[in-house]
Order: structure tokens, then sequence, then C-alpha cells
């Protein structure tokens, strides 16, 4: 995998390069970073023609370690300002990687106002018009182009919501059936794919896959250290294959940090309703599907498959955060309700986060009142055509706030917050408010039961998540480092952002490339990644000045459990403090 | 004049406070800057009970000193996130100066949802509930009050706009007739005032007038330099008296910098039916006014008083930057409909730059065409109706370019940059990028003609508003310290901010206060207050990072002239370099 693709939508050229060796050993959100970072003026207009797109897969994506193929997607973002990567499951990625492809880089823009597609395949590259495929939804894009190039090709592709430019549009990537349900959701990436003219990329490795440019140094060594790491996986997630993410509904809901009504309180009166149980029930009833894999490898298949009342497909991959925040967070406790919502965002290419806190903030405001369903279906349809509000709506919930006069607005750097209330979950308060990329709890999620790397942080049970404010930090830091490494490296972050995983995958990063380095060495390729992250954002004008919440969450206390965000803002301020 | 009024909204109650020694000689925008600096965090939201509105009259308001009767008004801005000050013209600022106050401070926000006005006169403080009032324009607001407490209080108040808290709401202040057609325009300070449920401040000096609040210490020698000053100003003023600003139409259109649809091309083929030689004619055929003052002792009376067709009132002061940026912006060359647009916007309360910058960013969305003046009074009644679109507009050209995916939008720091191309007035352009107020012509308008206060800038005559990097830098840094300085003595920038005017004022203050100050100490008070307006700033998370313009400046070519904003980073960067 040692080639780099670069798109010049400028002239409609590509070429392809030799990596640099400062690039080899760097995947996924490293990569997408470091390219960013090297090629991008920090200063530009996100939406113009200096900024680029990377997309790359993991260090290790296209090898048998499990849950590995993650897709990276780096850019300035149009919703944060920042620098921005975020990843998604879906098929594309291990054929980028079997294509021999290390990165795609996507720059410039074209001067007609059309829409492209990109072939990728063992024949090479070819840049399509693709006019006829404007203004539609990403789950017919996708069969489209599938119908037309084979279903052999999978499909990273943008809906209308991209097309727009709404700073809360995402990129979807087909499943294994082709299905659009797999997002690099956050920061609006969408939107700087559509600012390029790109509604699609496809990628079919064909013919490549049996010329093994996924290569070992030590393949056997490699082959059985996956397929153990594999078999843990798959006793101790069973959890997450049985329910999916949704398992966290009630776990989150009976430690009083479920965003319900804006933020309003911590309990939901309707949580049963939505929780994983009445999750998994209605999928097997209505013959969905639970422990649904949305890429070849994956042994923990947290995915599912979601049917409505008389069977037809509804959504796949009906994740926690957005039961809760387009749930929850707006007073609704119908889960048919939510993935009608779900479905809706996935189409339409649009953030079910983003989406969701921008409905909840909208419901403060009065415009519709905390659980009316059809009030929320309304509004989806303003987004589906494009109305003003519908398009405020698409700008996510900061825009939203300001338009509105709400000012108990949760997102932090134009971003979202998450489904994890930071006066009770205090590390991921601490992740949201620094994290590079806008407040995300993927960026490092503080649950009870994980720990860190360092001594402090390394016994989980003796941290409790609302408690202490070196220990938030330290952890959010430690969560924060090691998340980066699982982006970098492709892993799902579901694997596990853990010390031991660290060891296990700079033992399979050296069996496969013929290195020696340790977890420690892991460690450092994150936190490395996290600083040249911020140095992008200090030249973007993002400044540890923004690294922090929006004032309601250290002043208003979050009942029943009374907390309030209270870590310490010095404290706070070193998080990146790797010396 | 020597006590702060102070209002604390949270339980409405206030105080008078003996003026720090501190602040003896300081006075509007170097006031309302300390204040805040001294009491607000620059990271609160603007909107949010932390934020604090400082109302400060000049160090010399309320003399017999010529147009020295400007309101300075100070506070975080909803609009751009620095620190603001803006200031405005009208009655109000000189009863509060012979009323002794120095500055009210308004702070909190109450707990009911309810309007409060805030009356002050001669018998002390009054805050009433004044929830009739919500929803009223400005000008019927003004009427109420006035027809209610009688018509020698001056109304400082603010439309729908401001209790919806649009970013781009402003503060109105009666003028001599009782007309709120003087406006604290820029920033969305309107918007902080609504957050804090205030929708009018009404101040009468009454009796007080007669008990010589106004000392001098040498009162025959201030008089006597009053007097000349004002003689000079109406010798060398005649064409703003009889044209008004809008004598500019013609000047920047011929000097091909006058903003033509959304800032695409530099001059305006109706620029002469918008130009003040038609404004002058129509005012006088329809029985309006040329030449009007709009507050006592002014004696350059560049307002006006514009009626319709049928004699009907239709605006006063009819400003050049209200006619470039809501007519030759949005390709508009009728004059009436022109005052239309100012009149809605007097009345609802937002400022006409930013929401003239807004529509051409909307016809340049295709929404509506360019030139289409039905098209521009529906969207008038959008924001009237204060439908999603209208609050859009409502926000600025800023966010209104974010929602509909357009990248050529004409903001710093979020502020819409004002009538004057940057690519033609280069010196102007650095202004724009660098003040700490976000784009704004008054922070120091480097037109033909003027020159500033160092040796290279001290002749006008050799400085070509298109040419050098240094001498442009160098002329907008003078510019702007001594626009600084205006703003702080209650001068009115047409006074003229020249190193002439810095001796005179100093010579003023002197006689006024007793001390011996020079010109050169005035510059070093402008050149402290932008340093602590930065301070702020950089806490607030603005860097000089956002000291540029959008990059559409800089790249695309203004015709007819060519010319692009190439004014050099690195020497930008030096703008606030004053040792």
């Amino acid at each position: 995998m040692k080639k780099i693709l670069r798109i010049n939508m400028d002239d409609l050229t590509f070429n392809e390069e030799r990596v640099k060796s400062e690039y080899e050993y760097l995947g996924g959100r490293a990569l997408t970073s470091q390219i960013i970072k090297d090629e991008v003026d920090p200063a530009c207009h996100p939406l113009g023609k200096h900024n680029k797109v990377v997309i790359a897969p993991g260090l290790l994506t296209g090898t048998t370690a499990p849950c590995s193929g993650r897709l990276s997607i780096g850019s300035k973002s149009p919703l944060t300002g920042t620098i921005k990567e975020a990843n998604s499951g879906g098929t594309a990625s291990q054929k980028l990687a079997k294509l021999g492809y290390k990165a795609i880089i996507i720059e410039g823009a074209p001067l007609r106002s059309g829409l492209y597609v990109i072939k990728i395949d063992s024949d090479g590259v070819e840049i399509i018009e693709a006019d006829g495929l404007k203004g539609m939804g990403t789950y017919q894009t996708a069969k489209n182009l599938r119908d037309k190039y084979g279903n052999d090709y999978s499909v990273i592709c943008i809906g209308p919501a991209g097309e727009e430019k709404l700073s809360a549009a995402s990129i979807a990537v087909t499943n294994i059936e082709g299905e659009t349900s797999r997002h690099a959701a956050r920061g609006g990436l969408g939107a700087v794919l559509g600012s390029k003219g790109i509604k699609a990329i496809i990628v079919n490795n064909g013919k490549q896959d049996k010329q093994d440019i996924i290569s070992y140094k030590d393949e056997k060594g490699f082959k059985k250290l996956a397929t153990d790491f594999a078999k843990k996986l798959v006793e101790t997630k069973k959890v997450l294959t049985e329910y999916g993410t949704a398992n966290l509904v009630e776990i989150i809901n009976s430690l009083k940090g479920l965003p319900t009504r804006n933020f309003s309180v911590g309990q939901f009166e309707g949580a049963e309703k939505i929780s994983g149980e009445v999750l998994r029930k209605r999928a097997i009833e209505r013959k969905g599907r639970t422990g649904h894999p949305c890429q070849p490898g994956c042994v923990i298949r947290c995915s599912n498959v979601y049917k409505d009342e008389k069977g037809n497909f509804l959504t796949s991959g009906f994740e926690y955060e957005t039961i809760i925040l387009t749930g929850a967070n707006c007073g609704i406790d119908d889960l048919d309700t939510i993935a009608k919502i779900d479905k809706f965002c996935d189409d339409f290419g649009i953030d079910t986060i983003d989406t969701g806190a921008a409905i909840g903030v909208l419901m403060e405001s009065g415009l519709i009142e905390f659980g009316d369903r059809e009030g929320v279906l309304n509004l989806l349809e303003e987004i589906r055509k494009l109305t003003p509000l519908g398009r405020i709506i698409g700008s996510g919930a900061e825009i939203t706030g300001k338009i509105f006069g709400v000012t108990r607005v949760p997102t932090v750097k134009g971003q979202a917050v998450s489904a994890y209330d930071p006066r009770v979950f205090k590390g991921t308060g601490v992740t949201y408010a620094t994290s590079p990329m806008g407040a995300d709890h993927t960026a490092g999620n503080c649950l009870p039961g994980r720990g860190g790397y360092r001594e402090e942080t390394k016994d989980a049970s003796k941290i409790k998540h609302y408690e202490g404010d070196k220990i938030q930090v330290a952890l959010s830091s430690d969560l924060q480092v090691m998340a980066t490494v699982c982006d970098s490296l492709g892993f799902c972050y579901f694997v596990g952002a853990t010390l031991e995983n660290m060891n296990i995958f700079a033992e399979l990063v050296n069996k496969r490339y013929g290195l020696s380095i340790t977890g420690k060495d892991m460690i450092k390729l994150g936190q490395k990644t996290l600083e040249i992250e911020r140095e992008f954002n200090k030249a973007a004008g993002i400044t540890e000045v923004q690294d922090r919440l929006p004032e309601f969450f250290r002043e208003e206390k979050l009942e029943p459990s009374g907390n309030v965000f209270d870590v310490n803002e010095n404290e706070i301020k070193k998080v990146f403090d790797f010396s």
C-alpha cells in the first residue's frame, strides 16, 4: 500500500504519487491530519478551493485484524473551523487498501457547477460527470451507481445536504448490503465534498484482491495474533453484538446522564421504550437483524437492521447517540419515529447528532413542543425541501441557537455534544471541551469502567465518572490519545481504546511491517497526532479559549443528580501536557 | 460628571457609584472598552447573564464643543464574539452627561421574560415593567414613551430584532425630533440589550440642566476654542451639510470601489440615480430637509429628511453606507426603495449594513435576483414576520452565507464589510481586517485625502489609496488610533480624525479639566484603548489569525480597476505595533 491518489478538481485531473517516507507508517486519522496540516492553509475558507479532503484507510485496514476497516476522512471543517477527521464503517476502506491506496487527496474545485463521480478500481481512476445524480438521496445514489457499475463497488457519497453545503452534512459509506447507512457524520465533511463537486467515490478492488497488495513481514504471526484478538472481542463484546450500542440507553439513564429535552434533565421517563431491549425485540420480531456486521471482518457486529411495523427497511446501525439526540433530547419516546428520523438523516446526508441537537434547541425556542413527533417529521420535510428553516437545522445546533436566540446550546467549537451529559460524565465533558475536533464522544468517552494508560488512570474501578478534577482530565487525556490510535490504525472504537490493546496493536504493526515498536510508541503516535491537530487549529485561530463547555453546563444543575460540570479550568488546560 | 449608574437586571435594582480615579479621564469608547475589559469574562456567552452593556457619553459630551455628543455603547458582541463599541448620534448622550452620568452599566438578566424601561431623569432612576411594548418598532416605541413621559425625554431603545436577539440588531437613539433614526447599529448590541429584557432607556436632564454639572476649569478659553473649531467645521464640511454622506456615491463610484452586486464589481451603472445630487434634489422638492442636525450643537449637519413621493416621512440620516449596501450591493438603483429599506431597518432595529450585505449574499445564492426591488421588500416582510428566512437575514451576512452555502461573503470576524471595496481602498481593507470590532469603516477609513500622524502618513497627497504595503498599514493604524480618540471624546467622526484635531482635542480637554496633555497624549489614549480591546479579544479566543479579509478579496479581480487586495500579510500583522 504505497500510493497516494491526488485528484485535482480544478482541471479534473489526477495522478498517483509515491508515499513520502514520513507518511509510510501513518494511516487513518494520523495520516489525514498530517496531510491536512502539511498541505492546507489553516486560515482558508472550508468550502473554498484551498481546502482539501483526504480519505485514508487505517494502517492495518485490509489485513485480517478484526474490525480494522474504518475509513478516515479529514479536512478543515465548515462546522467547527478546526481540523477534522471523521471515520466510518462500511466496506470502502478495505477496498481502497487492497487497491494499494494509502490516501486519496482531493483538491481544488471545478469551474462548472455540476457533479462528478470518481471511479476507482483495478482499471485505474476515472472522473465522470454525473449531473443526473443531483438532489438524490444517498440510498438511491448508491443503488444507481451499483446498478450501473456493479455491486462489487463500494460507494462513498453525499446526499442533498452535502451538495447544498450545509454545515452538518455527512459522507455516507455503503455497508455490506450496499446501504448507505454508515457515515463519517460529524463536522460537515459532506459539505466539503459537495464544494468540490463530488457526489460519490466508488471503489472496487475486484481483480487486485488476488495480487496480495496487503503483505505481511510475518504473516503467520500476524494472523495468529489477529485471530486471538478476534476471539477475545467475540467473548467480551457480547452485549454489543446482541443489543447494539442501544444497550447504553438504560445504563446512561440509570447513571442520570441521559440528555433529555435539550439537556435540561439527566433521566428520561421514556427511556425504557427506546432501550436496547425494545430495539432487539423489534428487530427480531420484524425480521430485521441483530449482530449485523457493517464490514467484512467485524466480529463485534454491533450493527442491526431495524424495520417498520410492516417489515420495510428503516435503518441499519441504529445507534445509541442517534436514539438519544433525536429521541430523548427531543422528548420523543417512540423508537419507530426515531428510526424514521435516522433513515431520513442517512438518506439526506446529515449528522443525526447535530440534527437532533438542533431540533432540541428549536424545541427550547418554542417553535415546536418537546415530544411532538409529527412536528419533528414536519421539520424533516423542511430539511428535505431545503426551506430556510430546513437549511438552519441542517447547519447544526450552534447556528440554530444563534438564529432563534437560544442560549442553552449544547455545542463546543460549533459541534453538538453527544449523548452523555458532561455534568455526570465529567471526563467526557473534558473531552468535549478539549478535543481538537469539537465536541465528540468518540474522541475519548470516559464511561465507567474505562481506564487510561498512566499510573493513576490504569485501575478503572478506582475512578468515579463524576468526581475529581485531575483524574477526569487525566482519563480524558489518555482516552483521547488512545482513541486517536484506534482512528489511525483503522480500528473501530469498540475494540477498546485500552492500554492492553495498545500493546496488541503495536505487535500487529510489527508483524505486518517488520518494525519493533511498543504500546508506548502507539501512545506517542496518538499524542503526536493530537499535537499536529492542535497546531493546525491554532493557526486557524482556534485556541484553548475555545476549549470549554457552554456556560449552562457549569451553572445549571442537572437533576436528578444535582450535578454541574465543575472540572477546574486550569486543570483542563493541562489535558494535552504530554511531557 | 462623576457618577456611574449600575443597573442589575437580576433583581431589578440599581445603585450609583463614584467614578474610580482610573476612569476619571476616560469617556465614550475608551471607557466602555475599559469597563468591559475590567468586568466581563471574555469567554462568556454574549447573550447570557455574564455579559454587560456599558453606555457612556464622550469625555467632552455636554460641553459646547461642536459635534461632541455621540453616545458610546459597549459590550461583548453576539455578531463578532469580540469586544464592541458602537456609537450613535441623537440627543441622549448630552442629556446623560448633563445628568452627571459618566456611564451606565447594565448587568445580569431578569428571571421573567418580560420587558423593562429604564427611566433616568433628575428625579432619579426607575425600572418600569413595559411588556406592552413587546414587538413594537422603534418609532412607535419612542412615540409611546414620549407621549407618556414627555417630549423632553430622549429614547434609547431596541426594536423587535433586539427583543428576538438577532445578531444584527441595533440600538436606536432619538434625534432632535424624537425619531429613532440614529443607531448604534453594528455588532448586534440590540440583541444584548434584548437579552437583558430592556426595551428602552429614557433620559431627561430637565431641571439638572441649570445646575452646571458640565463645568470647565477655563470656561472662557474652552468656549472660545470650541467656537473657533465650530467655525472651521462649518467652512470645511459644506459638502456634508449640503449633500450628506451620500455625496460619496459618485466619488467612490468614480474611484471604482463602489460595492456592487455582492462586491462583484466596483462600479454601479445606477450610481447616478442614487447619488447625493438626487437625494438632495428630492429632499428639497418633497419638503424634506438637508443640512439637518441629529443633535444640538452639530454644525456639520450631514443628516437630512427624506420623504416619499407623497411627502410622507421615510427616513432621516439617509446615509451613504445604507444606500450602497442595500442599494448598489443588491443591484438596486431606486432611492425611494432604498429609503423604504432604511426606514424598515431603523424601525425594526437592525443594522442596514449587515442587512444589505446579507441580502446581497442571498441574491448571490440565487434565492432572488440582483435588482429585484419587490423581492427585497418581500424579504423585509420575512424579517418583520420573523420567519426563519427573516431571522437568517437579521442574523447578518456571515450566517446567511453559511446557511445558503455561499462562499463569497464580505465579512470579517462575522461583521459585514462596508461601502468601500477593500481592493480599491486598501488601507480601509487593512482596517476591516484588523479592527478589534470586526469589519467597520468608521474604525479607520483610509479615503483619498486622509493622512495620519506619523512622518510618512502626514502628507495625504503623497498616499495613493491602492498602492504600497507599509503605507496602507501605517495609514490604517493612524486612522484607527485617531478614530478611537474621536469615539472616546464623543466627537462625531466627521469632525475629522486628523493630527491637527488631536491637538485641538487635547486643548479642549485641558481647558475643561485643567490638565496639560498634548495631541500625542490623545494618540496614546487611542493606542491604549485599542490594546485593551485586543487583550479582551485574545482572551475571548479571537487572535490575529482572524485579522484577515475573506479570500475572495485577495483572489478575485475587481473590475474595472482589475485590483485585488494584496497588502502583505506580514505587514498587516504590524498594524498595532505602536512602540
